[in-house]
């Protein structure tokens, strides 16, 4: 058997994960047991939104050290004890921070390389057709209620959720305002065809510049910050507004959460704010990647992936993603 | 003419409204104009919630100096240029702290004494039939989404909006547990028949209280107070729980909001909160009025009323509301 190398929780962060936090193991997979598959891992995914189960706290369930820290990605099966897949398969699940695993033969779905051109990467499975592009699809959607001539507004627009909501708001008739921090990120986001783009490092007053970018209201906050930005949004909120709670990057790394204040305008306007976890909409998953599969190759729905080699840098780029200096899907190719 | 006397803002209040914020001027009825009626004030309301009004803020459209302060109130029609009422109708509208008052014939509710008796009193109408109960009602039955088996947290339990969301939530099949404060209020609550009570000022961890009065979680929370009690709830939430922001009495007097700190549960627990304004249900408001007046007259819907005579008393009155003194709905008898 061949040799492979995986990170493991070395012990559970506080603050941004510092690399003590992480351990990379070389490991020799076990024999497969009927059922299994062996799969060696092309490429897998950096997961803000994973950091909660870094922490394990007492609330959710989290890793325990020695687990395998949690990702998405997509990989080719090796070895096969199990009718459903084939050596060769091309596969998407939750792999992890491994070069290779022995998976159950569900839980995985089976990539057919003909939905793949020079216009839809198999990467994007793990990115804008996996699940950051399913949370912006569902959560505006289904918890947005997006009516055509409203007006959207995104925090951390530039990330693979808040540029893909962006781009199906338009395609759905909304204003789309967008969030970011850096002319990098602003200019982007204005190629993507959003209406006004707020850079948050620029602007003193958050509050007040999205009144101007949005002086009749916001009816739909996507929000994948929370915090301060959220209270922002909360106050320029129309009455009935809809505030979609996908992300709350800024908190994942606090051992006191900042939270809201602004709770009084739930009353005086009617506010509704919903949380999103993707997974309940799993039935649907495969009717709304083909979706989104036809807008992309239509070029109303544009992508971008930050791929990096070797899984030694994982822990280095996690913490980066912290710092708000990357954009689009990040991804780490595992060989 | 006679002479009546009124309470006006005399200026914007900042915390508890201190009772020189309120004037009180006698005043002489205008001669009335078509399609007018003077009214003689029988009760008005004390009204936590019109507290935000009384701040004239920059965000919500509030009181001006001068202004009678607005309340609830019922009362007799003793003058009328209206075809639509006659001297001697009782009504009931937004008639404010006054012993009287011109009113135009629009915005009032004409009352039918036939459905007033022992069981149902006439000053019903401005609380259990009237803002508090129908805040109640709807926000249970509409943003609550209750299911019979689930178990409903509340919060100033004890207060108009609270006891009656309790005692609804009992006919619905739910498990019913109400935050109050003092031995008097929680013994008033276990008498209306609700599961369990939580004491906050007998507590000195809410969050663990909630726990231990309900193991298995909350479903929906009726929340009047906010703040910490909110983030308290928000920790023992049941994953697809709804938040029912009907009151932020905790808030009302801040400077500064507290807020919530527990904002990336609605991720990680899929929650919903949602505010109400009563008034978007107007159109229901007599069917639900009828319905919860049989609830009474079957002794399943118990109601309590704090009345005190003489309008000099309402700025003290008042003040005391937000010590949580008083139980049962704030009534003054304006005569």
């Amino acid at each position: 058997m061949s040799t492979y190398r995986k990170w493991t929780l070395a012990k559970h962060p506080s603050g941004v994960p510092s690399e003590d936090c992480f351990a990379l193991e070389d490991f020799t997979p076990d024999a497969l047991s009927d059922g299994q598959v062996l799969i060696k891992t092309h490429y897998f995914s950096l997961d803000p939104g994973m950091r909660g189960r870094l922490s394990g706290d007492s609330y959710a369930a989290g890793l325990k050290i020695g687990d395998t820290i949690e990702s998405a990605g997509i990989g080719e099966v090796i070895d096969s004890k199990s009718e459903r897949f084939a050596v060769g398969d091309m596969v998407m699940g939750g792999l992890g921070w491994t070069q290779a695993l022995t998976h159950p033969d569900r839980g995985l779905q089976k990539l057919d390389p003909a939905l793949f051109d020079d216009k839809v990467a198999m990467t994007a499975t793990i990115g804008v057709l996996g699940v950051p592009g399913l949370t912006a699809w569902f959560g505006l959607q289904d918890l947005g209620q997006p009516q055509s001539g409203e007006t959207l507004l995104i925090s951390s627009a530039a990330g693979p959720v808040g540029a893909t909501c962006g781009q199906i708001g338009k395609t759905l008739g909304l204003t789309v305002i967008g969030i970011a921090g850096g002319a990098d990120k602003c200019a982007y986001l204005s190629g993507l065809g959003f209406d006004a783009v707020i850079d948050y490092k620029a602007e003193k007053d958050l509050t007040k510049a999205i009144a101007t970018a949005a002086p009749n209201g916001v009816d739909i906050y996507f929000d994948n910050v929370g915090g301060t930005m959220l209270d922002a949004a909360i106050l320029n909120m129309k009455p009935k507004g809809r505030i979609v709670i996908s992300g709350q990057v800024s908190e994942y790394n606090n051992e006191t959460p900042i939270g809201i204040r602004q709770t009084t305008r739930f009353i005086t306007h009617r506010l509704r704010m919903e949380g999103l976890v993707v997974y309940d909409y799993a039935k649907q998953f495969v009717q709304a990647q083909a979706a989104m599969a036809a807008l992309i190759r239509d070029g109303k729905l544009a992508y971008k992936e930050d791929i990096s080699e070797g899984i030694e840098d994982a822990p280095r780029e996690y913490a980066a993603l912290f710092a708000g200096a990357n954009f689009g899907r990040r991804l780490i190719k595992a060989s």
